[in-house]
């Protein structure tokens, strides 16, 4: 059950001109449920990707970054379900390659023009077979309003799919902005979905696209945090179709620039928040604000530090007001010369410590009022500089146990 | 229950001459069970100690620091659970000191030669006038033979007393080294016992003790994990009497005080790995061998990465042989230039990855088998240089949560 998420329908979904998704029940790992996605792009459309930054990555994502360096536009992409080909070595990337190719020749493309993601098991090999036999299927099932079929489709572990989409106008003319992601687990900074799609119609310098994911990111995937752990496959695709007819944006600081930014960071967030929300196990969506740094890198490391504490983390789902342990993550987050006696702490409205001890007010009744709501807001205000950073995160509940236990049977 | 750890009974513990345990009921927290402990130490006695890294440290670990740095023979400890005195501002410091001025005033000695050590609930006052009245009762029961009885006082979550004794010869002369620990959650690399006490009626100068305390720890507290929370009370002290009448040993490189370095070492590692395998749920207890690395540093960031891993950690309360969430873990550790396709993955004398991906001969019944073990080696080789480390570290199972979810209930 996710955390204050009811999924979008399709309705709300607008569809973005040049986007068609379509899927197929392949039995890459179970019968019965959609596991194998395309999305085909118009000529116009450009790609771009940020990929996880962990040295294991996946052969999906070394292909994905190979062929968005050839510079040939991206037309296609494929996604799988149900197996990662992540530690498959130098067959997986030949798998990923087959994958390519077989989307290509049936779309009279190259295969440099197709990305490849796979989300799943690690260490097993690819049925690369089963894989290419439902390429047919997803394809001819392809169309513009099946985003929401799309969410389903690349969902692994999560129990609800994820999917956003806003309007905005540029230049007087309607333009969408829409996205699907997927994520549960293993899910950290540093490219935090598994997998995220967002596309939009809008006319785009593709020299500015770049510089536009990375913000979305910054702002998204790269500030939740499930368990700590970091994947092998995190792929995060930001495609425009150019085909909305509003004035192209050429400058980044230009107005409508300013205002399509802000629509994929909205899209973005919602997603992130959405995987933290249907968090592996996540009864609570805790928000983490730390303030007072002397910069945004040491706002974020005391901001992790409480987000990944087991201590925080089980605390929280007991709604056990036993908040010393924020502190404790406060002071092994790695400030050197942080000075404890200026740490204030406030749950929500309620204000916890202050001068680095209980503050004097302080009941536990109030903290515990706090603790048993579903959405809280941790801060904390470390009073050495005026910077601020936010993530978000969930609790630890039995449930992650058993979901991560029983994965694979 | 503590995995493949049984507690030694009090016949196995020397008596270290010139140290004496006293324990009482104080009723800190609970009552009807030992929570308060004094060590009381003979004149010729010497300490030294190491602390946590966190920066949110306890109030008895600021004074500590203070008492030892004052240069005033240690005389006495006192170890109170229950209440961790910490994340309590100045009040805590002033607690800590009346504890401290209590136990001397009774003792005829300074303030400045006791250390005060406390453990258990964060940012909770500690009820400072039990703590006082408890002491008459722990000073007149104070017996060498009451080591046994010491682990017992001082264990919170802990389900078993831990302690270890040994006996060397230095110069023709015996010589014992008897210590305990506790803790079994908050434990993490940087001081990882929570509380640690050792000593030996060795004759040796005091400074050499720094060095020979610092190499044991690095070697045992400093290498375990259970979940990765540095804790704000961490202590370790080493205690020498000089009673044993060994000839003194005043260089760092005799064979007697690499002898007794190897005899604290053992010691230090047998209580510091009974901390993982009391574990908080632990129901294994995995060793984590990291080897190839360049240095000794790139080797412990990959050791932690995967001790501290979520998902590794349950896979292996599951027996579940799901390994690449090991080389996940392996990629995000942090080293910028990793080359995957040289990993090598062993799991006890089973071999699972070659050349970063599934070796040809590796059978998933086989991963199973060792999976099914209470003790496991991980053994990764990152074919870079000739360096290795090892940390030892336990699974993640539903009792953690329960454990932690309830801990003040």
């Amino acid at each position: 059950m996710a955390v204050n998420w009811i999924a979008p329908v399709e309705e709300q979904l607008f569809p973005v001109d040049g986007v068609r998704i379509g899927c197929a029940q392949a039995g890459i790992r179970k019968k019965g449920r959609y596991d194998l996605t395309v999305f085909l792009l118009n000529e116009s459309a450009r790609a771009v990707g940020v990929f996880t930054q962990n040295r294991f990555c996946a052969a999906p994502v070394q292909v994905c970054r190979e062929h968005l360096l050839n510079g040939q536009a991206i037309r296609a992409m494929v996604i799988n379900t149900g197996n990662a080909n992540a530690g498959t070595g130098q067959i997986g990337l030949t798998h990923a390659r087959q994958t390519c190719s077989a989307l290509a020749s049936r779309l009279g493309i190259s295969p440099q023009s197709v990305l490849p993601f796979s989300t799943g098991v690690i260490m097993e090999s690819l049925p690369v077979d089963r894989v290419v036999a439902g390429l047919d299927s997803a394809i001819v099932s392809a169309r513009s309003d099946q985003w929401l079929l799309g969410a389903q489709a690349i969902m692994t572990t999560d129990t609800v799919p994820k999917a956003a989409s806003i309007k905005i106008t540029l230049g007087g003319m309607p333009v969408v902005v829409t996205g699907i992601s997927k994520g549960a687990g293993m899910i950290r900074p540093n490219m935090a979905t598994m997998l995220g799609f967002i596309a939009t119609d809008a006319c785009v310098e593709p020299g500015l696209m770049q510089a536009m994911l990375q913000e979305a990111a910054d702002q998204s995937f790269n500030r939740i945090t499930v368990d700590g752990d970091t994947s092998t496959n995190d792929s995060l695709v930001f495609v425009a179709t150019n085909r909305a007819g509003n004035p192209i944006i050429s400058q980044s600081d230009a107005p409508d620039a300013v205002t399509l930014r802000r629509a994929i960071c909205h899209v973005a967030q919602t997603l992130a928040q959405a995987i933290v929300r249907d968090g592996e196990g996540a009864t609570k969506f805790i928000a983490v604000t730390v303030a007072g740094g002397r910069d945004s890198q040491e706002c974020l490391r005391v901001a992790y530090a409480i987000a990944h504490s087991p201590l925080v983390k089980t605390a929280f789902f007991a709604s056990d007001p036993n908040l010393g342990r924020i502190l404790a993550a406060v002071g092994y987050a790695g400030i050197e010369d942080l000075d404890q006696s200026q740490i204030e702490l406030f749950l929500d409205d309620v204000h916890v410590v202050s001068g680095g001890g209980r503050h004097p007010a302080y009941r536990e009744e109030d903290g515990q009022r706090v603790m048993t709501q579903s959405e809280i807001t941790i801060r904390v205000d470390l009073a050495r500089g005026r910077c601020a950073e936010t993530v978000w995160t969930c609790d630890l509940s039995h449930d992650y146990v058993t979901i991560n236990a029983d994965y694979r049977s």
